[in-house]
């Protein structure tokens, strides 16, 4: 499993999105740049991709046509000029963040007025958790053991490399603080696998017990 | 505890309550009208309280001032008069509908354009669970075994009489029929007790391991 069709999100992600025919787009935490090589094979005017990591961006550089232009920035204090984008994606990083709401005001001051902001992020089911990981109930029911949902802050994991923080905040708090920046909130989905991908992937199963994505459509409001 | 100063989430509900000062009112499953009779109160122009049960809306009567009309109705099948109420309002009921678009619609257009949806409803987190209740995992915590997210439908509780017929949907699925249904979202709040909550009564301090109530302010948008 390789790039954008390798995540098990993507088709409710692609559902989500405007036609991108002609749209200045950036995604924020780009990574590789699947999504920045999509959105310019799909029509893009303007493509830009940002990161925190050059040995990512280098990469994403090599396999990139030189239409795309890449920068290295931490999207805490990342600044984008006013009213020029047509869309702002981001898969997967928002939950990295400390300080979400000054994020989604950069966003929302780039976006041209109804423009699109689609985001992915942990969802806060999977997230709350102080011992994230998969219980059998007494019955053999896989379950998985939500605690301190309220408790918003800091999460230690330890994913790919241990000590990974994360910042876990109730799912209100996101849509509020989006709402509050200035965005309507135009669709949202709770990602869990469907029958098919199941059948191709047995082990995608457990994810119908629990959300692990959340996924966000909004639009700048004025 | 009684009445609404006895319902742990009022306070935050009224938080998103708008003045109720010369409002035409609604109030699904009104049960014994506190709330009808709190908007009275507070100056409301008008006030219709609708419930299934005739024994409730009969003790709602008698406890209340002529100036409130109350009517029996099942909410599925419920009919209002067009653009005709500032707010509708409904606590704790609508998890008990199978089919809510439908409710979603009535209430749509019953309401004046800008009028306001405010309602609490059990939180999914609450409802998914084939077994609910809590669980003490391994280091003493106390955790919400959270199943079955993404299986949408009937569950099977006792809650004051056995076998309650409820019908669990995931957050996004009631979150799109919103916006689907011509509302926007204003604000969503999922109930988790205060600190001084708690210390006036601290069984209450659980709930801020998993949210049980999910309270939503929507806007009727055209």
């Amino acid at each position: 499993m390789y790039g954008l069709a390798g995540a098990a999100e993507w088709p409710v992600i692609q559902q989500l999105l405007p036609d991108l025919e002609g749209k200045r787009i950036v995604d924020l935490g780009c990574g590789f740049g699947w999504f920045c090589r999509f959105a310019l094979e799909q029509g893009a005017a303007k493509v830009l991709g940002v990161d925190i990591s050059e040995k990512m961006l280098s990469r994403a550089r090599d396999m990139s046509p030189s239409a795309i232009e890449y920068r290295r920035a931490d999207l805490e204090t990342l600044t984008l000029p006013e009213s020029s984008y047509d869309l702002v994606y981001s898969s997967l990083v928002l939950h990295y963040l400390e300080h979400l709401a000054a994020v989604f005001a950069v966003v929302h001051r780039a976006l041209v007025s109804a423009g699109d902001f689609v985001f992915s992020m942990e969802h806060p089911i999977y997230m709350a958790p102080e011992h994230p990981g998969w219980l059998l109930s007494e019955p053999g029911t896989r379950i998985w053991p939500v605690s301190h949902y309220a408790e918003e802050g800091r999460r230690t994991t330890n994913w790919l490399t241990s000590g990974v923080v994360k910042y876990h905040r109730m799912l209100a708090t996101t849509l509020n603080m989006l709402i509050r920046s200035g965005f309507i909130l135009c669709q949202m989905e709770e990602f869990a696998p469907t029958q098919e991908q199941i059948a191709a992937h047995p082990a995608l199963a457990e994810e119908r017990h629990r959300p692990m994505f959340l996924i966000v459509k909004a639009r700048r409001d004025n």
